[in-house]
């Protein structure tokens, strides 16, 4: 039993894998929860989950990290703070992350990543630059380090049910995916150790997402 | 004769540089500016200048720097903007800046970046974490890339006369240092060529700046 520690539990993907997890066989979810009033889902879940900010110190991270076998780092500063938190969470929270997992050898890291997190060109007109800056670091940084990552880039987030079905060839954007699938291929990233050390971008689509992952 | 390019040059420092360079038989300033409107003091220092952004993209940084040999990035988004342009400018910006130099060969690069830029537990107290989140991951793209680089780091920075003294050794960020003495630092590292490949971090002090280099 993998006990899998989920950075960002309480986000909308960290709750559909804190849940898809539970029913796992093979592994546990450890959530990470930002504040001590975002308990009761998991409580309810009977998920165990521990307090702390990726804006607070590596240490802290750490503490609740060397328990654990993997991280999913899915947190994020989301649309309704200012851009200093996207440089303190979505930047260097996902970097301390990295710095905890060192610290505590937990190899595997599992980063929630952007599509186009690495196309430049792509990130004036998106509306969302620093948002693509502080996740394109972020990604630069997990790849220099000898972490065994699998960076996710899913496109646009949809709040509809998974389809259990992906595209990982030309993924566009537009086409989007839905949070239930991402947190689908979270688990058969978890579960297929051949993504390691992959970037993986993908969409809705038509190729179940066990097989689109065991050919990406 | 080295054509140095100055990215940033409208700033402080920058302008303190050109002058400075201006005045050295073996280097020649190239001012890269953001606004046509900031031209006018170059034209009176009779120095060459164009008119490009780092908000921009790397080629049209490249086209400026194709022609010469050397860059200083002393640009920064300042404290009059958002956090937004701290991602843009002080980040991607100067990474942009980076892969320009790669671009066109140019292998000389000296990084203006600031004391404590690696210290991350004394980011919080000082107000500036974002800016410093910033510099830290624009220097650590930096010294993955195989360009020559110097990375320089004045404490707080004064517009007091420079005295040509500084400290390398144990600089506190509250000792601070003239914009002239960092100006007269860059000078030295485009002359020392063993400074390439370092860190300096320095402040006003009591060793002359020629000597503190290296020394470095």
């Amino acid at each position: 039993m993998k006990r899998v520690l989920i950075i960002g539990a309480n986000g909308k993907i960290g709750k559909i894998l804190s849940r898809k997890l539970k029913d796992e066989a093979d592994f546990e979810p450890v959530a990470m929860l930002r504040k001590p009033e975002q308990a009761s889902f998991f409580d309810d879940l009977g998920v165990e989950r521990h307090v702390a900010s990726i804006e607070g110190s590596v240490d802290e991270i750490a503490k609740i990290m060397k328990e654990t076998d993997a991280v999913v780092f899915t947190a994020g500063s989301g649309g309704n703070t200012g851009h200093d938190k996207t440089l303190t969470v979505d930047l260097d929270g996902a970097v301390k992350s990295m710095e905890a997992a060192r610290l505590t050898d937990v190899k595997r890291f599992i980063m929630v990543s952007a599509l186009n997190a690495d196309d430049r060109d792509l990130w004036a007109a998106s509306g969302l630059e620093p948002y693509y800056i502080a996740k394109h670091y972020a990604d630069f940084v997990l790849k220099t380090t000898d972490l065994d990552y699998t960076i996710l880039r899913p496109g646009r987030l949809l709040d509809e049910p998974g389809t259990g079905m992906i595209n990982i060839t030309y993924p566009e954007k537009e086409d989007g995916v839905s949070r239930e699938d991402v947190a689908g291929v979270i688990v058969q990233a978890l579960k297929q150790k051949d993504s390691i050390g992959k970037i993986i971008a993908f969409n809705q689509g038509k190729t179940p997402l066990e097989k689109a992952l065991s050919q990406g």
